[in-house]
Parts: C-alpha cells; structure tokens; sequence
C-alpha cells in the first residue's frame, strides 16, 4: 500500500477478510518463492494439476462473504443471548458445576493444552500422560475397580462399549441379550439399544431386580438410579454372576465420594460420566465418560490406557499402552471403533479433583447431600412423596399437580424433570445455595422453609443413605490429590506439566491424516461463554433458540462445504460419525427391504477405523487392492462388484486417498458401485483438501462424516475432544441419529442414538462456525489451496532426500506427502521409528509414522504453517537425512548414531559421562535455531514392551514422585 | 472431616471462605509443621511478640465476612452490567481499539506474563526485555526521535516528565516558565500545571504560535492537537530553539502511521500515549504513556530504557540500563520519582504493531482518517464547519444546536465530546464502522449518507492532510515487525518469549518490598470484562454508575484495611501516590497558611523514592538516623525536631520498616511530629504486615500510598502496571487530586491533578475489589499472618547460614527478613550479586538485593507460598552456603566456582570444552527437583558495564535475530 491513500478505496481498507491471512500461514511473499520452487505460475495453476477436472466445483463455495473477528465475535454474541440460563434440576447425568477458574484459564482457555496432539509421541507429552494416569488413577480410587482407561466420549458410548466387552469377555454365556436396569437414563439406554441392534443383541430392559431372572451375557445396572434411588447392588450382581452374567454399573463420581463403590459390589464394569467434576455443560458436551473393569479385561479395553514404563535410561517414562487397543488387536472382529479420548475435559476433571482433594470433593458431596436432604424433608412433610434413599436425586410423586408445579417452576425460570405423567425430578448440584433450595420449594407451594432449622433437625436424623451404603475405604489417597490445594500450588503444577509436551504453540506438528492447522483464539473464545457452557442438553428447548441457530447456520454451512443435503450434529468423535454413516446405510435399505445388504468394501489402504466401524453394524468386510500407485485397483473392484452384485451395502474409501492422492478414478468408482445399487461412504478425514475445491456429495458420495477437530478448526485437546457429523443425501436424510429426549428435528425415534447428547459437543460447534464465518467462501478455498501449496513445497524440498512414495498424475501430492523410508532403513539399519524421535530433538513431533503404508512418514503441513516454519522442518529433515548419511556412508554405526539414541534429555547432556560418538550439541541442539528455543524431551525413548509386559494403569508410589 | 456427615451442619459444609484456602500457601498441617519450627504455639502467638501492643487493632477490620469465587463473581457481574457502553467519539486521547485476541488471551490474561516481576534479573527476563526493546523501537521509528524509553504510566504524566526533563537539559535558558499550547488535552495541562505548581515553574497556556513569543524553557506542542487540527511544526520548532526554548511534541501513535514525525520536525521530546494500539481504554487505564527524547539527554532520562549488552560468553543479551533513572543519579536532587513502567500494557502496544505489521497499521490509519473524512465532507456541506486539517478528529461548530446535537446522541446510545458552547468533538477509531458513520451523521440530522459514494467523490480530492504533512519514510522495517502476521507465527513468538522467563507461574519471587503474592484468576477474570474495558473515562458518568459502585465500595474496603477516612483512587502508581501524598499535606498547610513548613524528615532506612518525592513538591530532604539495630534513632529524630520545628511539614516513614521489623517507637515517632505540627506520611509499602493487624490511620499516619500492586494483589506485569492510591485522615480530606474533565467527587479543581485519568488505572480496580471481597475480614487478617508466618519460618531456617540482619524485641521478624552477606564477602569473595545469579540456576528469581542496606539480600515470601516451596528455597539457599564455604574452606577459588559462573545456560552445559572445577549437573541441575523441572536462564551474567558504556536502545540489526 502506497502511502497516498487518496487512491485507495474504502473497500480496500475495510479489509472484512484480514483473518484469512491470520488462519494462512503464507504471506504474499512467501507464497511467490513458494511457487517458484514448484516451477509454478499460480496456484491455480496447481490445483489444475492436482484435482481431477471431472470433480472440481466450478463456482465458489455458497457461503458469505468473511467477515473479521469482531464482527463474527458481535454476531455469535447476539446468538448466544438467545439462550436462557436457568436454574436447571433435571439431572439426567448433567449437572452444573464450578469450573475451577486456575483450570478453567490455564488449561481450557490455554494453546498449551488445548493445540496439544494425541500424545503418541509420549516423549514430549509427558505433562499430558501424568494428568491422564492421574485420572485413571481417581477412577479407579472412586469406582473400586482394578484398571481405567483414559477415558471415553460420555456415559452413553462407555456403556455400549462396556455391552461389548461383556461379549468379548464373557466365555461362559452363550446368551445374545443383554439386560438394562429400567432405572437408567434414558439416553444411556437409546445408545445401548441402537448399539444393540446393529450388532445383533437383543436387550431387555427390565427393574433391577430382574436382572438375575434371565439367561443375559450382561447386564448394567444404575447405582444411583436414575431415579435418584439408592440401594446396595452386592447380592443382585453376586446372583447375576452365578448365572453367568457380567454385571456393568453406571455410576456417577460425585455419589460415589459418600457412596460404597460398585468394585466393592462386585461389579465387573464401572462407567459414568465426568461431567460434573468442573466440566461445563456445554447442552450435552464435551465432557469425558469414564471406564473401569477388572484388570483381567485390560486386554480387550477399548479406547486408551495410559500405562507407566521406562525409558532407555530407566527412567520411569508414561505411554499410552499400546496393545490395548481393540480395533488394532483384534482388526476385522473388533466390536469397538472407538480411537481418541475426551483428554482435555479428562484432565479438567482431575484437576478439579486435585484442586479440591479428597476432603474438598467429601466436603462438596455432603452438601449436595445435605441439601438435597432439606429439599426431601420438606416435600414428604407437605404432602409429597419421594423416594426414600437417595444421593442428590428425588423423584417427587407430585399426583395431579405435574403440569403446574412444572409450570411455576418454568416461571420462576427453573428447570424441572418430567417423569411419567404424575412426578417430576429434582437433582441437586455443586451450585446449587441454600436460597435456591428456598426458592425451588416455593415452586411446590411450601414457603418460607427456614434452611438453618432444616439443617439442625436433619442432623440429627438423616436415612437417606443408610449407614452400610456409605463408603468406609479412603480414596485419593495419593500424594497427587493431596498437594495442589492452593491456587499458587495448583498453577504450578499445571506450568510444569504443560512444559513437558509440545503442542501447536511451540511448533509444527505435521500429522498426515490429522490436520493439525490453527485453532484461532476467535475461535476458542465463544467456547468459554456461559450461554454456551451452562446449558442442560434437555433444558426446555426454547431456552436454547441460540443454540438452535448456531446448528441451524453450521448444518447450513456444512452442506455448502460438503454438497450434502443434510447433516447430522450427533456424533460425538470421528468413529462415531463413521458408525452413524453405517447405521443411516443399513436403515436405508432395511426402508427399501434390501436386507441382503451386508458387504461394505474397504479399499487396504483404509483408515483402520473403518473396518470396525463396518463391523459395528454387521456388515462384511471385503477389502480390495490397491495399485503399485497406491490408487484403488478399479479392476480388482470390478472383480469384487461382479462377486457380491446386490449384497453391497457401501464402500468406504477416503478421498483424497490415504496415499495423499487424488485419484482420477473417483467417479467411475462411485458410478460402479451405484450401478450395483451400493451407497458410497467418502471418510472425510481428508475433506482439508476438498473443501472449495470438489465436494463429496456432488461427485458421488452419499454419505461422510466430517472431523471438524481436523478441517474445522476444532483443537485436538491433546487427543479429544473430536466431533464427527455426518452429511448426507437426500436419500439417506430420514435415517439420522435421532434422541429419546430432546427432538431433534427431522428425525425419527427408531432411526436409534448415536451419542449421549443429542447434539454431540454441542458447545465446541461455535469453534467450527467461528472458523467457516471468518474465512468466508473464498477463505474456505484458499485454505484448501495453501494446505496443497504447502504439502507440495514439503515434498519437492524432501524429494531428493527421501522418496515421495504416492504422487497424482501430473507429479504433485494433495494436502500431504508419504517419504518412503524403507531403502534408507534397509541401507543403514535406522527406522522410521528413530528419525521420529530424532525430529524431537529438533523441537518437532514427528509426522504420522507407519500409516498408511509401513515404513513410511505421512507429512501433513496444513495451510497455517509459514514458509519460515516449513524450511525450519525441511532443515531439520534434511540434517536427519546427512546423519543416516554417515550411517550408510560406515561414518558411525546406526547404534552410535544420534538417530538411534534420540530423544537426548537433559540428564544425557549433563551426564559427565558423555561417551557419545557426536557431541552434546548434536545430540541437543542439532540446528542453530535451537540456541534461540529448545524444548527437551523430558524422557529417553520409552520402551514400550517393557510397559506392555509390566502393565501398570494408576499412579506409581510417593517415592516415584519425590523431588 | 469424617465420612459421618450426620454430624457437620450445613454451614460447615457452605465454606464460603474457600478462597482463603487457595490464596494462602501453607495448609493445617504445614502450619503447624511451621510454628513447631519456630518454637510457636499459635499464629496469635507470633503476632503477639511481633506487633507493638499499642498499635494492634482490638477487633476484626469492618469487612464482610469472606464470599466464594463464584459469589464475588456473580456480584461483580451485576456490578458491571451497570455500566453502559455507547459508541464512544469522544477522544482525547482515548479510542476504542481491537485488541488482538491473540494477545488478549496469551499475553494480557496468561500469568506467564502478568505474574512477572521487573526484570531486574534480566538473565530470566529475556522475554520481557526483548518485547519491551521492540516496544522502544517502534516508539522511536514512529515518532522520528533517537531514543525511547521503556513507557511511562500515561500522556499526563510523561508531558510532565518531559518539562522537568526539559528543565534539567536546559543549560541555557534561565527562564522558570514552560510553554503548553491550548490545544493540548486538558488532563495533560492539568497534570502539567500540578506538576508545576509544585516545582515552582510558571505555566503559559497560550495558541501555538505563541511559542515563539515569551521567555520559555521548555514548551509543550500538541500535533495533532486536541481539536484535531494538524499543521507542520518545523518552522515553529526552529523558531522556538532559537530563542533558547526546548519543544516537547505530544503526538499519536496512530496519527503518526500517516504524518511525518516530530523528530523529523525538529522535536526534543515526544510524549503521548499507546492506548489505541490495542490496549482496552478501561474507563482511563492502565495504559502506557511513550516518551521518545534526543540521545543527548538518555543520561537524564526518567522511568526505565531497555538496553543492548553482553553476556559473559559475548553473546548479545538485555537488561534495563541502570544508570539512566533519575532518583539513582541525582537522589534528592531529582524531579522524576518514576519507578515503575507500564511493562504489560507496552508490551500489549507493541504486539498490536508486531501483529499488523507497518502495512497494516498503515491500512487502520488510513481507513480511520478515511471515515473522518467522509464525515468531515458530509458535515461540511451541510452547513457545519469543521477544522479542515485533521487526522482523525474533528471539531464541529454547531452554533446554537450544542445541547440539542449532543443529547440526539445519547439518545442514540452515541457519546460526542462537548466543545465550548458551540462545538462538539468526533474522534473516529479503528473499530468506527461504516454504519457507524451513517449513524453518526444521523445525529448531526444528516441523513441517508451513501459512503460509498461519498468515499469514491473523496478517492479524487482528499486535502485533510496536505502532502507535506505526510509521512515519507519508512517505519518499523525491522523484521520483528515484517514476520509474525499469521496468528500461528505470533502465537509461538510469544510463547517464545514467555518461555525466557521466570514467573510466578513457575516459581516463588520471594522480592521484600514488593510482595510478589497470588494474583488469583477470580481476581484477574473481570479485568478484561468488556463492561470494564470498553468504557470511556470522559464519558457522561450516568453511563459509568457500574464503575462508581466499585469506586466507592473499593474505597470503602481500603478505609477499612488501612483506617483512613478518606481515599483517592487517583494515583496509578506508587510513587504517585507518594506525590499525590506530599501535595495534600502541602495543600493542607497552605490552606492553614503555614505555608513556611518546607522539610520532609525521611530516615535513612527509606525508599529512595522518598526523598524523590519530597523533591518534587519543593520539599527539603533532612535525613534522619538509623541506630545499630536499623530503627529509627528517635533522639536524631527528636533533635532535628528542635532544630526544624514549624519548618517542618512532615516525615515519610515505612512501617513496618523496610528493615523488616515492627519498630517499638513508631506511636512515639508520630507524637512527637505532630506536637510540632508536621504531619506523618507512612509509606504503605510494607501493608502486606499491617491489614487487620494495625492499621496506618489509627497509629497515627496523616496519609499513606497504598500499592494494590503489592498487598492488595494487582499483578506486577512485568514491570507495571502498579496503582498507588492513597488514603488520608479527615483533616486532608478536602485536599486530594481532582480532574479537569470529569469530576471526581468531593474534589476541588485547584486541588490539581496527578494522573491523566481520574480514577487512575480503573479497569484493574476489581482485582483488588475482588481479593477483599474473596477474603473477607478474617482472611485479611490471615494474609497478614501468613506473611509473616512463612518470612519468620524463612528466617529460622536460614539464620544459622546466615545472619538475619534485624530483627524485633522478641526475636522475630515481620513479613520479609535481611539476610546479612557481608561477612560471607569479607570471608569468600562470593558477592550478593553471585548469590543471586546462582538462585537462578535453581530456578529461583533473586531476593531484593542490597536494599536498604549494601550487601544484603532481603527475603519476602509472602502468604501465598506453601511450606513445599520455602523448603525448596531454603533448600537451594543452603547448597549456595556450602559452595560459599567450599570457597571460605579454599576447597575452590571463588573465581572458579560456581557461584561466580553463574547462571548457567545450556550454552555452557552443552559446550564440549567444559574445563570447570565443578559438574555439568552441579552447575545446571543443583538441587534434586531441578530434574523434575529446569527453566533455564537464556543468557549468561550480563555485563551492565559494557551496556552501559555502549548504550543501544533500538533493536539489533537482522543478523542479530537469525535463527
């Protein structure tokens, strides 16, 4: 801009779209010496190259023109008003909680923990693994049980799991039915059931008591009901299990501070949810279900578990366990699609524990008793009645006064439970104060209760929990739960704990596949807003009209990004949304009597998750080649078309491939498998290099499902929360995953229940909008575009030095890049594995190793890398390539090498004796770069078989923590 | 708590004094642990052989009892909510402005960065350091001057600063008078006039052009000015230089993006302030004033300068210069007091302009005049006449239609600036939009403006500016500016940054006399409440009722810990408050016409702020003994009493002293000043001994400054901002700061003016509003009784290594001890300074070091520090004791050890050529839980002499900052 601003216009100063050039990485500059590398005019001119002409979109996106971040900030502002906080007693599994404010700030508002990856590399994600062993740790303190993993998606999806692994598990039964306590909640239920069906059970749901009149394989029971009734499970669970059922309990944390706990009942399975341990409601999510069970499960867990092991020093080191994981162990079989955890909301949960300690939590648990107490003193002697044994939940016969009483309490702007037609639900919570519980018995017509006199009375004469239901063992009792009870403290711990890991804010992180791209603090604000956070998910819903244009927008958005029809906002997590897919699939043609329908063909370049998924609904999988290019082998699919004729249900494939390439065949492959009458599911894990460009629902997808935590912007938490819907067509619109609760519109009951919450992470969609809003049609291209731009640099800069493995016809990848490692490891000894752990040193986490292709590294630079931060990558790519150099060159041996015995921590370099072939400063800081910043792994190399061998899940004894 | 809650009431389990727990360190168990050590059977029990009986207070301070976070909140919510924001032209130094949320969220709501302290230690404070040098840089390139300094509190004050400076500089002129162009800012002529009176300067308010036509020694220009009319001051600059006359511009930084720069004008000094480049306007502050001076006059400069230098190992490294702050250099002689920077806010400055980069602050300037444009054409044809050179502001004369205009505006929730009585002020800014506009003009009853139209008629013919005012030469062509536009890029160059340093995020500042306490979340998270930040401090104070409230309960609050009857909230830093302190006792004795009591007794112990102070009211410094135990030598005292008498107008005296004990005489003291007549000042540094324990007002202070930046818990900022109001008895009431433009209550405008903004820093007023209302009466008490808790624990534990220079009649110490290294000196060679570097190495920032006494270091933990960390201080304390004896012992030169070497950098545990008498660990890691967490200085010892000797203040070339 010249500085004779009379010639510019108005127009050009406004300047609605800067955040495009915010969410780029790329400047003007760079972007021209970008090109020039690739011996390119424009980037047009690469995705002419790149994106077969058949399915590139021809117009732009149909989205508004960007607008800035204020002006998308004062819009979302004017949406969120639109939502009403009441007082909410609904319960359900959903109670307001105080978010701790050192938590709330330091870890849920803060890029060091919420840019975090999954912690695969657990070398420089140690702060992240602490925490999340820590959690397991209160699990299992809380449950009784023997093991944890780190957590799943919410209480709904950790029952269904817990429904499976009973099957997995239980050898004895030869049962295909599992039973449900009636007194469960009712979203807990609709998951079980729709996970049911697809697999083939059958479920009774039944009073509690009758779990053990029926020959079942497994069995959940809910302690506390949900109710609100109380009652000791030991002998139900002991007569269930001489007749060969494996007994689940759902349970809820906060209970369980006063309550005995379902391990001491004997329960196999333990899950619940954290949410009310200082997580926001958030309308639904996200929040963490938990997962407890006996420790000779552990094998067949699903999800993640956090295990301690050692490192190459032997050191004690943290790891995710890697043999855990069902749909890796048992592939095709697997009855579990599950792949991340709900980390950040996880760690927000036991940091809360941790702040308040085992007295603090007691101290909280007593007072929601207590006044949940008062609240059933005064309704059973005005006439009402409740049940007798309780935790924080009543049940309030209120006869025919239901309407009314609902009514007063909606005027006095408090939510009340329905339940049936002649009582209504109250569930205290941590929030709730003394003038509330005033202020909700005058809804029920008894005013003027004196708390304080209440309160006396009560103490001397309190049954709501008779004396054997209260729990006498003593729980966090480790060091952890016992230190951090001052702000100062527990601040300071949470700043070492975010040191040890590496997350977006100190680097790249280029995971093929994963799309680690800006998360925009525009973007992260409106989460934290509390017309957004203290929202019931089955609050009355026309306290929710703001939520209910935010869906309205996004869902509006989507379908422009994708070409679908319509989109489904209920799957919580990317496998969910693949589930969901499937489910929509077979319910179609169950509509249209195809029932035969059950092959889904996978190509065997698939994301892993896909054949469970496929699995999950009971389809067969058939997988089908893959040319020396790595596209899909349209002749082996032939083949496979003519074998299975109408007995295709789908294919899965990914688009661009898991290779990184856009395959020209795409159409012609969509074409063959509707010719058959098929549907075709395009995985959307790579929708990055689609969006604006060509849409999957215009050029022969019926159905994807989207990772918004990937191409949307939503942050990966150090590995969950994720957020997966689907898009669809038309066709497939009236089999979406509907709610046993709250509506959601356009859907059917019996279409079955995804996920808990009948909107998913309903308050991490703003995140998503945000983005979309931001960027403005244009945006949404150009970021495709730059994400291509900067994958291809990538590549050509590395080419030399490391085979690009998969390129499209015209010799340019997609959106990320496969180096073909093989030849230099069967040259000099070094793995893939050893040039990952090596990028640590320079301050990188490495790309995706291993996958889609073994021996391979997947770079996925997304479009928010600079160029400076590229070549930074490059360079240290490129030392690593001289150092293997010098190993194929006999220059040192590949175990002397800096590559074998990388990371290098501090305790290497201050070791007095360094006895190294290189030098401290190349084992530290092998590029110059690192003298202006070094983040040290804060362990050696973890060996992992040594962690598998000697499984330990909870935190190791005080020693292992002194300082 | 036993599992038994039958027996607990209700109110046990209410705990609505939680926060008492989080803020203070030590728990039950760790008290008692403490007292046991210090042979103490009780807290009371301290206190009792700590405070002087006859100044304790008899009962609990006049407080409300403690509320929870969320209580505090949701009452400071209503609060807030009372305050109104309009669109805001008002001006005058103060606009709306985005603040990037990046910086928002990552440097202005991290305590990575608002816990910081000064960087007196720059080895940790590289981060800071390097910021506020960018900050310089951008200071001197926009204003076209030689040298910056590191920010002053406001454009009021810095305009005041630059006349003393003007008066120090000035060899040739003899004259007593100062120049300051009418249009100019009214609070800057106000703080100007104050600050003149008290010197004994005279003040020409007079148009511009009468610059040239008096005696002057200095002047004060405005360009803009106030009205908003520009015009080259060049020939008016020469002019004014010829006749021995120093020009002082005070500019705007935005303006300054488009107008040639005063320095390129001839300028000597530039003042204005930063407030618009992304710093909330927060109803006044805290912002930071910019001072940009000639290098001629860098010796004499007031405030801080960031400056180049080297460290130990040659490599380039910052520090603040020490010899440049005026009270160092000329002590009692100076005429600045200035001690602290706005670190935080200077920093958020230049982070806005690191963010946009040149071309786009170009592009916010241009499209801010462009609108003032488009409206000043509208206006114009329309039968107004506005100033026809403007930037972005106008006055328009509306004749008779004043009030009508005006109140049509608020009508429409818009604020104008009232002009005589026939004009009214528009200021547009960068949030100004061009609906905005539409509605603005609406006002004036124009109507239906097409901007569009109106912009394309302007594209050809813009004479606002003419083409001689424009700027022509490039600014902020350094690359730190021209790099981090992508939010990914500016995130990590914070964190970068941040990571440099040591915070209290990472560990205790245990820095006596400053009180580096918790700064609680609770207490930060209303400060960037939009209710606070986007509020005007001139706008109609009906639209201010929110802020009012807290004002006046705040003030309520601070009467109650201190038990003064009267408090100015006025003063935004403690060494105004001094100021404001020393002119309301001068006030006070003019009123009574003894206007001959010109001598402020200050003992030797003071601050050396004291006498600076003093100094600028006119005042005469007598300095008072010290007897050998450090207490004020009441018969020195009592004989320059007789000596003095009726001269004498008051003594400034710390109490509890800053020797860290409780002086038995204190009553004495204040009787016997005030049997003369003089009054008693006692500096309210040391408070953090004193709320609820004693109180200043009662024990017989007259005034006292209050640093909420210390005892009541504002951050330090890196370096500021502080808040220094004061509280005063009855009799001095009548005399505090008033305001020209917006009236303070109960203030008269010849009272003058000490700060620009009349209620000082007020957006950060709820920090210290929220910790007493969090705390409570008893908590307040308590955060007294811990400090000195955890400083007598410190002391006991350390005595036998070190002497404990002073201590009380019993033995003990009060809230921060003197440990005493001279004799270790004489013995080893090991100075203060090597103790203090070595801390580093433990990742402990330095004790205070040789104040008040040389040679010393002097300890303040404060009550927020658990016993977990003074044992880990202790700890390192001790190992640097047995190093410094290895030395006494000749078991190693102190030259060679590791005291001397110290801090330690991964340069030096990484170098191959390691020759050192001592390990790499011993050096890097010297304690056991240095493993578990290791912050490394960035840099080794700096050398201050070189830095000094070679005074660079602007950033190093390009190849300085090659990674």
């Amino acid at each position: 801009m010249s500085n004779d601003f009379r010639s510019a216009s108005l127009n050009q100063l406004a300047f609605h779209d800067e955040f495009i050039g915010r969410h780029l990485g790329p400047d003007a500059q760079q972007t021209v010496e970008m090109l020039q590398t690739l011996g390119l005019k424009s980037i047009k001119e690469l995705i002419d190259q790149t994106v077969p002409d058949g399915i590139r979109l021809k117009s732009e996106l149909n989205l508004d023109a960007a607008v800035t971040e204020a002006e998308a900030l004062a819009y979302l502002r004017e949406v969120a008003s639109k939502n009403q906080i009441f007082k909410t007693y609904i319960g359900m599994g959903y109670h307001d909680t105080h978010v701790p404010l050192v938590v709330l700030r330091n870890v849920l508002e803060n890029p060091g923990w919420y840019t975090a990856y999954t912690p695969y590399q657990p070398e420089i994600a140690q702060g992240r693994l602490e925490a999340l062993l820590n959690y397991q740790q209160m699990i299992i303190d809380l449950t009784g049980m023997e093991m944890a993993n780190a957590s799943m998606l919410d209480e709904g999806t950790a029952a269904a799991e817990a429904m499976a692994m009973c099957k997995r598990q239980n050898k004895k039964s030869k049962s295909d039915v599992f039973f449900v306590d009636a007194d469960t909640h009712p979203q807990t239920i609709a998951v079980i059931q729709t996970r049911a069906e697809h697999f083939g059970f059958d479920v009774v749901v039944a009073a509690t008591d009758e779990v053990t009149q029926g020959d079942y394989f497994g069995a959940l029971l809910s302690y506390p009901g949900s109710s609100g009734q109380i009652r000791d499970l030991t002998s139900l669970i002991d007569a269930a299990h001489k007749q060969n059922t494996l007994v689940t309990v759902a349970s809820d944390l906060m209970a369980l501070m006063l309550l005995k706990s379902p391990g001491s009942m004997g329960a196999d399975v333990v899950v619940g949810t954290n949410q009310r341990f200082g997580v926001p409601m958030g309308f639904g999510g996200p929040h963490a279900g938990f997962f407890a069970f006996r420790d000779d499960y552990k094998r067949s867990a699903p999800g993640r578990i956090i295990g301690v092991s050692i490192d190459a020093r032997g050191k004690q080191a943290l790891r995710m366990a890697m043999q855990t994981r069902e749909q890796h162990i048992r592939r095709e079989k697997a009855n579990s699609n599950i792949c991340t955890s709900q980390v950040l909301l996880a760690v927000m949960s036991v940091f809360y524990a941790i702040y308040h300690g085992p007295e603090g939590l007691k101290r909280i648990a007593n007072r929601i008793h207590r006044l949940t107490a008062i609240a059933a003193n005064a309704l059973n002697t005005n006439s009402f009645k409740t049940n007798s044994a309780f935790f924080d939940t009543l049940s309030v016969n209120v006869g025919n006064q239901q309407s009314s009483i609902y009514q007063a309490a909606l005027n006095a702007k408090i939510n009340l439970r329905l339940i049936g037609s002649d009582s209504l639900g109250i569930s205290i919570n941590e929030t709730t104060t003394e003038v509330d519980i005033v202020e909700l018995l005058a809804v029920f017509g008894i005013k003027n209760v004196d708390i304080q006199t209440a309160d006396q009375k009560l103490a001397q004469n309190n049954s709501a929990i008779s004396k054997d239901l209260l729990r006498s063992d003593a729980v966090l009792t480790h060091p952890v739960f016992n230190t951090y009870h001052s702000e100062t403290e527990m601040l300071r711990y949470l700043k070492r704990l975010e040191s040890r890991d590496i997350a977006l804010n100190n680097a790249m992180i280029p995971l093929g596949s994963c799309t680690m791209k800006l998360n925009a603090t525009a973007e992260m604000i409106p989460v934290t807003w509390q017309e957004f956070g203290k929202l019931h998910p089955f609050a009355p819903i026309d306290q929710a009209k703001g939520y209910q244009q935010l869906f309205n927008e996004l869902q509006e958005m989507l379908k422009a990004c994708t070409g679908y029809d319509a989109i489904s906002l209920q799957p919580n997590a990317g496998s969910q949304g693949e589930y969901a897919g499937l489910v929509a699939i077979k319910k179609y043609f169950e509509s249209k009597g195809e029932t035969q329908r059950d092959i889904c063909l996978i190509p065997a370049s698939a994301h892993g998750t896909n054949p469970a998924s496929a699995q999950m609904v009971s389809f067969k999988v058939v997988v089908t080649a893959c040319d020396s290019k790595g596209n899909v082998d349209l002749d082996d699919l032939r083949e496979k078309i003519a074998t299975y004729g109408n007995q295709i249900a789908c294919i899965m494939v990914t688009y661009p491939s898991t290779h990184g390439v856009f395959e020209e065949g795409i159409t012609e492959l969509c074409e063959m498998i509707h010719a058959v009458g098929g549907q075709v599911y395009i995985d959307g894990a790579n929708m990055n290099a689609l969006v604006g460009v060509a849409a999957p629902g215009k050029f022969g997808g019926d159905v994807s499902h989207l990772n918004l935590h990937k191409t949307f912007c939503i942050p990966h938490g150090g590995g969950g929360p994720g957020m997966g819907p689907i898009g669809v067509g038309k066709h497939l619109a009236p089999f979406l995953a509907s709610h046993p609760v709250q509506n959601v519109p356009g859907t059917q009951i019996n279409n079955g229940t995804i996920s808990a919450a009948p909107w998913g992470s309903a308050s991490i969609l703003p995140i998503s909008w945000m983005y979309i809003k931001m960027m403005g049609a244009v945006g949404m291209r150009q970021a495709t575009e730059f994400a291509m731009l900067n994958a291809n640099y990538v590549a050509k800069k590395l080419e030399s030095a490391y085979p690009i493995l998969y390129k499209g016809t015209h010799g340019f990848v997609a959106h990320e890049c496969l180096l073909d490692l093989r030849p230099l490891k069967e040259a000099s000894g070094i793995s893939e594995e050893d040039i990952a752990k090596r990028l640590m040193d320079f301050g990188f986490h490495a790309p995706t190793m291993s996958f889609p292709v073994a021996g391979t590294l997947m770079i996925e630079p997304t479009e928010s890398e600079s160029k400076i931060e590229l070549d930074k990558f490059i360079n240290a790519m490129l030392i690593i390539r001289q150092e293997i150099e010098d190993v194929i060159q006999n220059k040192i041996t590949a175990e002397a090498s800096p590559l074998h015995n990388a990371p290098h921590t501090q305790d290497d370099v201050l070791d007095e004796n360094w006895n190294r072939a290189y030098s401290r400063e190349v084992a530290g800081r092998p590029a110059n770069w690192l003298k202006n910043h070094k983040v040290w792994p804060t362990v050696n190399r973890i060996d992992n078989v040594y962690g598998d061998r000697n499984l330990v899940c909870s935190c190791p004894p005080l020693d292992a923590y002194m300082e």
